[in-house]
């Protein structure tokens, strides 16, 4: 149901926690969670609601748009996040409604078919250097402005920015990457009739850049996917009258919550600083997000060990932020990342609501297996908020 | 799914008890119903099949319209009750098709201005005093019959009945209230074509209504909300084919069941006098519902203890309704009150179903903690009347 009329606002303070990519598989018997030496998180978890949550469906394995969706209560399979419009997120752009953004790569041309998708994965210095050339040329085409910035080896993101609002609609437009080596590039094709003028600029664009490049030795070529606009997406106030804020040290993140209408608090560092900022913007929020992002990077990189450290770090830093006595703490991930598949995997995330309207006393500890002992059950991701808005009192009673 | 289609009928009895409100948080460690000696109920519960039920959503509160609705099986979103229906119904007032139902106030009016939305709270006794007056006076409108009846203070309920049906969207007419003092009440205004005359009934009552008034200090003027017709809802016999009678104490729980075509089996008192009233009833019935008031009661207060020992009166006499040999007990609540929220909550409530046919064993009392561990798991309310009619084998294969 949708909760926005039921919504009713108060003084109480949510402090809500993304592990990312937490959750994980046994290893000689045991999960990082499991392994870890964490006796605060523990200590939590018994006298809070736990349980797990499902972040898209089950044995669906999401990207961290759809994980971070779900968690925040937007359905990520109604609120989908194009493949441009993630990638310019994660390069730290700040997209208006009126961008278009594609992910695009530079390539290998030669007698009119694609020899090399990647450009040979020339270094990310050498794509620096030829996406200050693009952009210094290719400043606007058709009255549109022209966006560059580069990402790691042969990938960089484009945004044209028209001067008018831009749907989802006029953004659908094909990918140029044949997929396969050997093959011409194909043309962006406009799939409605409202979007002949974004793949009208791209053609140009594509011409352009191939002029400019045409002398290189790989990289004389561009490639474009993932055309995609913004979606009209209800903010975090609109939708839950929560003024929030995001403590996130990486672009993707700051992105996504900025998407939802978080402000973001500028923050470097690691989870010293990032704890170091959530004791300063607390008093100024309803709703203070903060994401510990590399728990997951060790997931992603099989360093079982690794993820058990930083989780036990995090541990270290959860008696200063309960310290604030938010009325409300949420910990969870946006998905599992289990060392064990080096990858995001669809496996159920461990949860925990702590509010003082909680049973409680019914896991031992924040781990995937306690927490199915947990009162919340194995839950849709997109029932958290609902939940949390509860426990803080902040939804009225649904009929008479 | 539609479970019409697979209803068959045999002669098994089903008897359906609910606890309003019994759901409970912890006070010093313990809930209500764990604080409650109650062996009658465990010793039951550790041969049912348990679990627990969520009466709308995850995190959603709901009223007591929605909170029976969802336990008998019409999904508390799809068949909502309007306000003026609701109120009523609390009144204890018969509704028919024809009809359409408001909750009023009388209001203190000054200058074209509503002063006080509550005419100060006037005393009960003058309330019945002017509704009386109001009664005498006004009969009919435009061919309508004009039904009033006093609440408490300054609430009343207007109902006007049509003497051809009235559909929800004919009712659709909006609020007078101006929900500020201050202000000058609104007109009531049709939301579309089919419900002008309605609204035009209503300008008419509240002129008359004013005149009739215009000496009164305070209670000189009305105001209408909730305008509502009833919903059109399958009964319980077309639903499920049960002859089903309810036995209940307060009008708000008849109301409700008479909605649903359950008989209403006059009573008044309390637990003792209600199993007495089960007890004669059970023959006639295939289905027979008992609705304990007061654990809500207490639970509203905050009155931790009362509840408590209301529980512990209902496991009393709950062996002299189990004499009754039922094919098939439930007990349950239609929502959860917890004392420490002074409340109705958005808890999960525990939920027992007796039969020969459940695993049993799992629980080892009728507790929230005891319940998370029952075969029903967590469930939503609407699940349950399924469930009880597969454990009477009222409900054929689907499909080959």
């Amino acid at each position: 149901m949708d909760i926005s009329s039921l919504i009713q606002k108060n003084e109480t303070k949510i402090i809500f926690i993304i592990l990312d990519g937490v959750g994980g598989l046994p290893v000689n018997g045991k999960t990082e969670l499991e392994s870890a030496y964490k006796p605060n998180l523990d200590a939590l978890a018994k006298s809070s609601a736990c349980g797990l949550h499902i972040p898209v469906s089950y044995g669906i394995t999401p990207g961290s748009g759809p994980g971070h969706f779900g968690v925040f209560g937007y359905d990520p399979l109604k609120y989908e996040i194009g493949r441009g419009v993630l990638e310019a997120l994660g390069l730290d752009i700040e997209l208006k409604k009126t961008d278009v953004a594609l992910r695009c790569n530079y390539a290998t041309l030669k007698d009119g078919l694609i020899i090399d998708r990647r450009a040979g994965r020339i270094s990310t210095e050498k794509n620096i250097e030829l996406t200050k050339r693009l952009s210094d040329e290719i400043k606007e085409i058709d009255g549109t402005e022209i966006i560059l910035k580069s990402g790691k080896e042969h990938r960089f993101c484009l945004v044209i920015r028209f001067p008018e609002n831009i749907t989802e609609k006029e953004a659908m437009v094909t990918d140029t990457d044949p997929q396969k080596e050997g093959k011409p590039p194909l043309e962006p094709e406009p799939l409605n009739e409202e979007s002949r003028k974004v793949a009208e600029v791209a053609k140009k664009f594509i011409e352009r850049a191939k002029e400019i490049l045409k002398n290189e030795e790989k990289a004389n070529y561009v490639l474009l996917r993932g055309f995609s606009a913004l979606p009209p997406i209800p903010s975090f106030e609109e939708r839950y009258g929560l003024k929030a804020c995001s403590i996130a040290v990486y672009p993707m993140y700051r992105g996504i919550t900025r998407l939802l209408g978080m402000e973001n608090i500028p923050v470097e560092g690691d989870i010293k600083e990032e704890v170091e900022m959530v004791k300063k913007a607390y008093k100024d929020y309803d709703f203070v997000f903060l994401h510990i992002k590399k728990i997951d990077s060790f997931g992603e990189d099989g360093n079982f060990e690794g993820k058990v450290k930083k989780i036990e770090e995090f541990d270290r830093f959860l008696p200063e932020i309960l310290s604030l006595k938010p009325d409300t703490v949420v910990i969870t991930g946006d998905h599992s990342t289990p060392s064990l598949l080096k990858a995001h995997s669809w496996h159920p995330v461990p949860l925990l609501i702590n509010s003082p309207y909680v049973l409680g006393g019914l896991v031992n500890a924040f781990t995937e297996r306690e927490c199915f002992k947990g009162e919340l059950g194995v839950i849709p991701a997109t029932s958290i908020m609902p939940l949390v808005l509860a426990n803080t009192l902040r939804l009225k009673k649904f009929g008479a």
